[in-house]
């Protein structure tokens, strides 16, 4: 692991606040220097960077550069140029081929390939989406759902850019829901070709990146039919447009999505096609093929399961966005609490020095829960990539290993994505005016971030899919039950494994093992009660669930479907607490690695600090389900307001760790400029004051005449 | 009242969906026709548009014309351009003269003048805001800080828009801390002329609408200073740029804030000034004057009242605020709930047919108490605009009517305009790729109404403002408290009144009045037990942070900053909680004005969902306090959800009474398009289906293999 401080001086692209290289004690108001644990910075940072560390920092190298930034206020078609050509900075830099075959200049890495793309959302969101569209979605469709062939053809341009592609996949009817996508695919042995067809407007393809203005090719999902039957969703090659002049071909249209909420720099848009008529070789066969004769044959005999490892690409996508969320959280972070160390906002302690934003009770709390819950979303968010590199790159990758990674990231990419808005909203908020300027970059981050929550696996939807597994862990019943919007997402898992364990997370399995949960009650501050509390409720609530939807697949659908939606709220609620225990565990497990004690100790006020917020903010369950007393129940608030008050002297540098420089910060507020500011005016008046030119207060004059009007009287 | 049912059908800016003049009986699923409640929507659009409902809709008239619209996707300078020339517009139709007074062609009429203001956030918030600026605060200062010449002098130009002008009064280094500002207006005998000056950078004005290019002229807030005494913050007329050159005069410099996270047809900039001499008679001198030799006189004796009286008129900025921000709640539910009725998303109890959105229990969740939350906002601010108008049209305007006011306003704009992101957030995500598009409108709301949280008052801050009011009226030992943030903000209140009174509603007497709580404890549903519930909560917060920061005022300044510090969070918490109790209250109020018994039935469900989720939201501290017993507190999410099943028969009625036409929803997803597309399609697939050629399912084609091949074997 390279230490940053080894890093060579006075590289052109890091210049950054300089950084101890071993820990500084901190002086806590109200304790001795000496007994204060001090923050090792570098080591904590090294930690963040994870596994990958090496290609996460060549990537933050890309992304500090200028040329890849985002420019604020363009209009939305100069921004797409500029995307479109950052794109080429890229290819040109190395920074996308990592995923593909190393026989085509790839080097079949996925995870540092995954670990680099989520770094780029420092540079411009828009470049990190266009870029995930391009390589991510339309190169890796062609990746892993084609063979031989079909590489060799199109995946050089496709890595080059010669060839810009969608990955046209959503229609307007059908977001989440992929297997009702209305779009045809019909074979013609006549001719061995594909007629492609969109049969009505709600079939359109919609909200497709590249879409509007550079795709010169797609990846098109439709329903596969060849002699009379459909074998349900399958991917074709389409060429789009005429690549000389950017037309598109005969039976092809489309319509742009014009400006969207953010996310400027990328063309999305819609597309419908009309008899297309596409050669048979260019069906993406890897799962699924369709010989002259029109006889179709696939490796994977359930329709289902084969649904299923065709869209088992698209977790990338969760796996990505998940981490890139994660990123943004850290930059709106690092710049509130830097500026709230250094704005001064009303005299509250002393009658000519203002109280630092930092030092105010509130603050802390918004600023050091959301710093916490970033924390262990991201230590949650690297055990992901691992799981993710370890499946991709086929070391482990059964069905149960595919499902397990699914789940994770379902429960993950919801939680992060909601994570990074809320927290970018509550630092512009905190930042109050400032905060809103585009120049401290948290509205412009926050607007790019929205579609986070809902694209690549709408975040509800995820979550019920996370809570199916839940359930299907519970109980026989539910691993093939199939009503409303839980089963219709997964069928295709549920029927594709023979056993389901509770691979995530042995949560049944918990409880027998750690003995009650009175004892957690009784002592809610340490690690072992935290895990009880936190696993306890997702074990009760699904249980509980799961006793009220049982027998529930032996109704009529309509009824059985009518119980599941009469729970559905439960269910959301089940899958996010286990997504929230799965953070926990995953912050924990980080803390095993930290070895200096100073850094431990504070990690460790961190992660109480997440624990305790998890049990806060659903402090009524446990009071209800008789696993808190009230008395208890009322120390949770204090025992927070008081890890505030512990963390506060290392604030700085629990998001000096997030390792940013200047370059990746780009905040005006973030650079030191308050403080300057702030010196300056007290400068000013300390000045003023020992001049003795200063006016004097009509309030204290005021005070100063009644105190000789009662004079004489006394 | 007009009907809207009465208006000249035809009318060319209203074309609007046909609404039943009578009530309709719905359909209930379940429940015969007979038996179901039906709302009477236009009595219900009439009594959500209040007591000025005319100027309501006369701005509604204005606000539906293109040429008052926003153009999405404009750059910033275009985009400014724009909204300057709309500025016209309104001046041309008379929409922004209603308060100034008679003699200039006003009509000194307060309360319309702030309901029509609020309804133009429909056409662009830019425009209501740059609207703002000119005639709310900057024209504002002038006729209500200024005397007579001011008046005659300058009034006629601002009506006009022939003098643009800024409200300066924030600076880098002061948000919300007024009294703190550093700017200071030295007054010079020898020239008779008061010396504007910025000390240091952190003194500059920002923020400030109209610097950046439009305004000629502002009203600057800054010490006063006269014979060597600083007699507070006063306002001052100070010409900015030459009429014809647009050049900053000479000693006056500022910048361009440039790009913001929304409100960009705002040319928000910084002002600093190099001993910038103005004339004497510059001076606004209506509560503070400087004769000629120097000599400062003012008709309020204390500085500190001084200071609340002349800020006083950002009271109507906050009311502003308010309604605009509860008018934006409205536009985003009707467009989601709308489409959510007809979009179909995974076939969950019938194998051909989806279900619609907005059967799904979570999304009932996700918009009904979004819904309730918005009825209760939309009827407390109604109370406040009222409370508004009787303060400023005089009839009553005590100190203690103006407090009130302040603390009314206070408590609710935080309220509405928080609501009003996460309201316009969760629409967004709720119609998924669709929220994200320009087109409908959620995210171009969202960014505009981001900087309604913390300008005109930082809502943070304001709710601190109520916690001190709430404080005094538990205990008198507070009312001079002198400690952090509350204290410096009001500091003018606590002195300026004698006695301070339970204004806002009678908190500590209802307990005594109404009984124990354990009475509500029992039955939560009906409105006293809510009642009883929400009011308990409040007093009780109150009179703990009150017994607990006692003496803190005898306690050296620092120690009793401290301890107020160390409860920061739970007075914020109080505050909200007596805001929220004021919204139920207003709600109720309501409901007792509504004569139709279809329409209460399902309102008073409405106000039981707002009710009960605010009770769910606190569910912990009910349960801590033992307030509600374990089994009690566990029927409190069922009710919720049985709420849900009554109110979605109602749910369109209930936006459709919000009473906005096409013209102001200008979203195209909630045209009807989305039901034409899904007609399209199912009736494709039923027409395919009856053709006999449509292709059979795999899975399908598998089960009856199966079922054939197991069939010899029976």
């Amino acid at each position: 692991m390279t230490d940053l401080a080894d890093r060579p001086a006075g590289s052109p692209t890091t210049v950054r606040a300089k950084k101890p290289a071993s820990p500084r004690p901190v002086a806590t108001p109200g304790a001795t220097a000496a007994a204060a644990p001090a923050v090792d910075v570098a080591a904590l940072e090294e930690l963040l960077l994870g596994k990958w560390s090496d290609t996460r920092r060549a990537a933050r190298e890309l992304a500090g550069r200028p040329e890849l930034h985002k420019t604020e206020g363009m209009p939305h078609t100069e921004h797409r140029e500029r995307v479109f050509g950052q794109l080429k900075i890229l290819v040109e830099n190395g920074a996308v081929h990592r995923a593909f075959p190393v026989e085509l200049g790839g080097a079949d890495e996925h995870g540092g390939n995954v670990a680099g793309f989520q770094e780029l959302v420092i540079a411009d969101p828009s470049l990190q989406i266009k870029a995930g569209v391009q390589w991510g979605l339309f190169g890796s469709a062609v990746n892993h759902l084609g063979t031989g062939e079909h590489h060799k053809k199109w995946l050089p341009g496709i890595m080059s850019l010669d060839i810009p592609g969608c990955f046209a996949m959503t229609e307007t009817g059908h977001g989440s829901d992929v297997a009702s996508i209305a779009t045809t695919a019909t074979y013609d042995a006549a001719t061995e070709e594909f007629v492609v067809h969109t049969p009505f407007r709600a079939a359109w393809k919609d909200y497709i990146g590249n879409a509007a203005i550079d795709g010169l090719a797609a990846v098109v999902f439709a329903q596969l039919i060849t002699s009379g039957v459909n074998h349900g969703v399958h991917a074709f090659y389409v060429e789009l447009r005429d690549p000389t002049t950017k037309e598109f071909l005969p039976g092809i249209d489309g319509e742009d999505d014009g400006v969207k909420g953010g996310l400027n720099g990328i063309d999305n848009g819609r597309l419908h096609f009309t008899q297309v008529r596409i050669p048979r070789a260019n069906l993406l066969n890897r799962y699924g093929n369709v010989d002259a004769d029109g006889t179709y044959s696939s490796p994977i005999a359930s329709p289902g399961r084969r649904f299923f490892t065709m869209l088992g690409t698209l977790v990338q996508g969760r796996v990505s966005l998940d981490g890139a969320a994660v990123t943004a959280s850290k930059l709106a972070l690092k710049t509130a609490i830097q500026y709230a160390s250094e704005r001064r906002q009303f005299n509250a302690s002393s009658p000519t020095e203002e109280e630092v934003l930092l030092d105010y009770q509130r603050h802390q709390r918004r600023l050091f829960t959301r710093l916490a819950t970033t924390y262990a979303a991201s230590f949650a968010s690297e055990q992901l990539l691992e799981k993710f590199d370890d499946v991709f790159s086929g070391r482990a990758d059964t069905d149960e290993d595919r499902q397990d990674l699914e789940t994770l990231a379902a429960a993950l990419k919801p939680l992060s994505t909601w994570h990074a808005l809320d927290t970018l909203q509550e630092c512009r908020e905190a930042c109050g005016g400032a905060g809103f300027l585009i120049e401290n970059r948290f509205a412009s981050l926050r607007a790019d971030l929205d579609v986070y929550a809902t694209f690549e696996g709408d975040n509800t939807v995820l979550l019920q899919l996370v809570a199916k597994r839940l359930l299907a862990d519970y109980a026989k019943e539910f691993r093939t039950v199939n009503f409303g919007v839980l089963a219709r997402y997964v069928v295709g898992q549920a029927t594709g494994a023979a056993i389901h364990r509770t691979g995530l997370r042995g949560v049944a399995q918990f409880m027998a093992d750690s003995g009650s949960v009175q004892k957690a009650a009784i002592a809610i501050k340490d690690e072992a009660s935290q895990r009880a509390l936190l696993t306890d409720r997702v074990q009760t609530m699904v249980a509980e669930v799961g006793t009220a939807l049982k027998g529930a697949n032996k109704l009529p659908q309509q009824q059985g479907a009518a119980l599941f939606n009469s729970h559905q709220d439960e269910l959301i609620e089940a899958a996010q607490a286990h997504a929230e225990l799965l953070q926990w565990e995953a912050f924990t497990e980080a803390l095993g690695k930290v070895t200096d004690p100073g850094t431990r100790k504070v990690l460790t006020w961190l992660r109480d600090l997440f624990g305790l917020s998890l049990i806060e903010e659903n402090l009524s369950w446990y009071l209800m389900n008789g696993r808190l007393s009230m008395q208890r129940a009322r120390t949770v608030g204090d025992y927070i307001n008081r890890l505030l008050v512990k963390i506060r002297p290392h604030a700085l540098d629990l998001v000096d760790a997030f390792g940013f420089g200047p370059e990746h910060l780009r905040a005006e507020i973030a650079t030191g400029a308050e403080r300057l500011r702030q010196d300056e005016a007290r400068e000013y008046f300390r000045t003023q004051r020992a001049s003795g030119d200063a006016p004097v207060d009509e309030k204290i004059l005021l005070a100063r005449k009644s105190h000789r009007t009662r004079a004489p009287r006394a």
